[in-house]
């Protein structure tokens, strides 16, 4: 009974202190707001509710350190006591922003990058410029295997004299397709004149706009958009917690991960019971705060134990605790060293972190060590509600199928092959495109979703998913497929 | 503080009010609840959690012009000052209802139309009858194009002397499947005596029914059913503007708005931060109620800034704000200019926007002005968050998109007529259906599925359903399985 | 007002009753949670927001029949009066656990199986083991057509010298795979000693660990884990009764019941309104705790009307509310009497419900008597919200898909069999397996994949689901394309 009258007296205090006086703002940020409460009212009321809009970097900074969500001590002073607002962010920044422009006297710059939040926020800015997904765009668009994956796919096909062509590629449709996650290249292209509420106004005209991809090239030369999880203009914790916000990037057949984890135990505990959770808690309580995890809880949060010891720290660069990579090529394979992976070739001069008959091109990959460090990250966010019985079971399983469907892929590989070599299919040798072809999309479905998927739902226990539903059945399916169109197609 | 402590005044007083002194009901309506309490209890004490049930006419018709949500000023003195109830709905019309039956006797009606609820909700009434929704039977029944289509996915096939023959089509199939969103006909085909907890009773036997497709024809002649959204009997405003009631009809490969929906970036912070969001105010405020669009935002719902500037009227024609018509037949063409489309014919005589090949049928679709002025309708909505940058950015993404998937239907459509040509597959010339065989199912799922899909992710931000999730994957492999099928199965 | 004076009173009343006096635990399960609160932080805490943490078994038992959830009457002293805790779960047991071992002085078993929960839930037991459900293991893995399937799906392929050929079976695949829901066999097989934070400790080692399946055959010899949807440690009833834990092995093609949910109106209503839901109350009352079904409601739960009478009993057999079995096999067929459906043998000696053609194994199915109980008793949940009229269509048109399924899945067959006679497939004359080629597995996909969508779509409104979305569409084209093999691979 006590606890819950004091709980009703923190409550009062608190809303006495956040209704009475909210911390200032800088002028710049009045000055923006002025105007835009009308013409962009949306993103005006979404930020008043922002934790932006309501403590300053003074007194986030000030908070012990497993509660801070700032990771700077030298928060420049003009911004210290001031909530962090449009100017803060749209005006101050480390690097030099091209799509800088004059806007009614102020400098205003229309893409926020990481380097911007770095400005509070560069130990999560370094961290995320290790992760992969930070070079997404180039480990995509600059490995001419990937490109011409890319290509054949968005590109428009035309029929006549029998035969398909398939067109140039279309930069809008690469930016609407692939581009939408892996990120754009954002360029200033001129300015343009608007008619406006106040008048005529110029604005820059922007190239790859919108979006919000996790490589989007920026106007600075930064990488990645904090943006794409952490979505405007309310930055909330909780948004960012929970799994819909992953599913954008991670629910195709490519990569099911959201998927996957819906149908998961884990995802179903999450659907059960997450309306009596508690999202916005730093640091992230196990049992606590939450009693499954979302994809933030094994990926990138801060979790302790309900008595304060840390059970994970938090990271930016995700793939420290992974140590496989299970999907992204057409084998899976030890995670790169590098998150750009386009320095990577294998023996036979291609792009590529494996052979394609599966090998790794080791020296551009992680140890077998390292492999295991990771691992161990890993589990140790598992051991805070499993048992390690359990948890070894587990991970065994999850080796097993990255074998099998290894295996599974080389069967496929080998039925190319043999297809290009007996003229079912005109393959590298015929210096012909090896994906435009049915066959050859047949062999690309069955690692890019089949093997996939059977992976994603054995790493977390989508059942389904590594069964029936874009899992096993249609690795042994495809392969079938295969085999007749080999047969069918074969010239000699 | 202040607006705290008023606050909670507030809540008290309108407490005791709603708890104090329901409004009246209707002797009639009280004899229906007498024996209905108990013997369809769900659907009573669904009834008493809603508005219906709370407000009476005269009470909505009182409020100021954004917060009313009648939209007649003269409605019947009889039902003004009480309640809402069973028998309003179901025994007061404005039509002539063949369903109508003596129940205890009262006279009642078992299927409320949209001519029902016009007593009350005119404007809505009209607005919808101009919504290409409220056609949905007879645009498909009375197509003949169309309905070859239901007729071959419908019909059971049998398989006798090495050929399939596709059977009658079955009535009870049609309404399970096709009829289930488009609507039956709901017809009184006579009346059958039951035994009931209060001796034995005569109802009337209704053919097509259940039913409550968005074009079922009603037994008062009117066409569709409020309540497909308006979910009976709590008909809860805050069910409607949630996108799982769009689900019920806009999920599947043909038209994968909700899906699409579920992992854009919209559809993220919904998914995050919905239960914040307050879904029952009337107008609907942009920032503050909501800070991400659902479904009926965009498409239906009345927006207002916080400073009470109306930034979208309700509608419910809904195409009032779609330029295109991205989905629903062989190629993305503007809107027909009528809801009733089955007066639409091409050059070729054939009931379709479009001819085989794509050139719209343009006297019967809306013109370029019409489409810039519902293209900026929709803007509007758009540009109460983002800038014109960005929203010029996302359209023209959207228009690219429209003619990349026209331009992948035609080809796949030139290798279809390759197909009849050369005898891989019989279509019009040989008087055979052109939606019975393989090659000929996988030319529809081209439009169908793939550049459906495609159009939708473009237009709400859909990723990989552009990508690899019956997007631009599909469309480019789908032509090669095509490919492949007139190559091996070419008779000449 | 009043009212909510006195909710006000209780709520405190309650609170202080729940945090003033816990009942008390036994020794053994403090001294558990002294290591445990450490070791397995998140299970402790979620066991603590459990049910079982604060009820004891005196407690439950003393409620009023229909309040009560536990179902014995003679629990045993030792646990009556202490809430049940880790000890009287994972220590006490009815049968002899294999897998229990010295723990720091106790006897721990670590697999808690239905035996176990029987302790207190003895009813719920002996349903559930009268469950098809509960012999999912043996069901699947001692029934040899179905076992062949497993195999093809889940081995490793190799190509060599143009063939293809399936290796042995992989325990690890088939566990991860259809065992991850059908359950797997937990066998102790040895033990092993680990460094723990407390020193070295010795703890068995199991076989099919982890494993939460239906069918699990436990180290006691009972069969299933109440685990599966009573998720654990909070158990708590709100999950289970929950669509989305039914989802965890419901969603796939096989058997999309959740998928077709929902985009079901029901499914909608639980989108749009299960906020304002009461999911926690026993009994659960129609329209006063929630206004649309979910899983639970229809095939599990006990249901009363807002006056208290019984709507339907709870069952934890499911089946008796089911006269079809509409997945599971070759065609929909009457419910098997008995849940060992190994017993099963057809005319032909094959263990099938149905012959190859169709025709029910009539003997070992429930009648028509029978088969029209379950429907009435399935009725008597509709009828709570729906007219007799409405429910009668609905169920007429169920009807109606599982013969119109049935047949084009005995279509499907024929074309299989002529396959087979001609040369196009190798089949059962000729000592081959039947799942192994790509045109039999076009066959099976006709039955498990696009029979059965269409089925669960009809029986619970899942639209597009027996349309475009795995339904006639896909049982339509599917034939055609087997069609076209079986012209282009024939070989007489």
């Amino acid at each position: 009974m006590k606890q819950g009258v004091l709980t009703v007296l923190v409550v009062l205090l608190f809303w006495g202190m956040a209704g009475g006086a909210n911390p200032p703002m800088s002028e710049e940020t009045e000055a923006c707001l002025r105007c835009h409460r009308s013409v962009t009212p949306g993103i005006v009321a979404d930020w008043e509710r922002s934790r932006m809009a309501r403590v300053t970097p003074a007194a986030a900074r000030s908070m012990i350190s497993k509660k801070r969500r700032v990771s700077y001590d030298c928060i420049p002073n003009t911004i210290e006591r001031i909530v962090v607002g449009c100017a803060e962010c749209h005006s101050i920044s480390i690097g030099i922003h091209d799509d800088t422009f004059d806007h009614n006297g102020f400098p205003v710059h229309v893409v926020v990058t990481p380097d911007d939040c770095a400005v509070c926020h560069p130990v999560e800015a370094e961290q995320y410029g290790k992760n992969i997904m930070s070079h997404a765009y180039g480990n995509l668009q600059n490995n001419g295997v990937y490109r011409a994956l890319v290509d054949e796919t968005n590109a428009v096909q035309t029929f006549q004299h029998g035969k398909t062509t398939p067109g140039r590629p279309n930069e809008q449709t690469d930016a609407d397709a692939c581009l939408y996650c892996h990120g754009t290249v954002v360029q200033v292209q001129g300015a343009t004149t608007r008619p406006t509420a106040f008048g005529d106004m110029s604005f820059p005209v922007l190239s790859g706009w919108p979006n919000q991809g996790v490589g989007r090239i920026n106007p600075d030369g930064s990488k990645g958009s904090c943006a794409a999880c952490h979505t405007r203009h309310q930055f909330a914790i909780q948004m960012a917690r929970k799994p819909s916000t992953c599913s954008e990037c991670h629910k195709g057949p490519d990569v099911p991960a959201y998927k996957v984890y819906e149908v998961s135990k884990h995802g179903n505990v999450y659907g059960g019971l997450r309306d009596e959770w508690n999202f916005k808690a730093v640091p992230w309580t196990v049992g606590k705060d939450f009693s499954a995890p979302t994809c933030a809880a094994c990926h990138v949060s801060l979790l302790v134990s309900p008595d304060g010891e840390v059970i994970s720290e938090r990271t930016h660069q995700m793939n420290d605790r992974l140590s496989w990579r299970i999907f992204g090529l057409i084998y899976a394979h030890p995670h790169p060293k590098s998150p750009d992976t386009t320095i990577i070739k294998n023996r036979a001069g291609l792009p590529l972190p494996t052979e394609l008959t599966g090998e790794p091109s080791s020296e551009y990959l992680i140890d077998a060590a390292e492999q295991e460090a990771r691992r161990a990250n890993m589990k140790g966010v598992c051991l805070s509600c499993h048992g390690a019985n359990w948890v070894d079971g587990q991970f065994a399983r999850l080796e097993n199928t990255i074998h099998t469907t290894n295996d599974m892929t080389l069967t496929a590989t080998k039925i190319l092959l043999a297809a290009w070599d007996q003229g079912a299919a005109r393959g590298l040798a015929q210096k012909d495109s090896i994906f435009n072809e049915a066959l050859e999309k047949k062999w690309v479905e069955q690692w890019l979703f089949f093997a996939n998927s059977t992976r994603f739902a054995s790493a977390m226990m989508g059942a389904d998913y590594g069964s029936f539903d874009n899992g096993r059945w249609y690795l042994s399916k495809n392969i079938q497929e295969m085999m007749d169109l080999l047969e069918l197609k074969r010239k000699r």
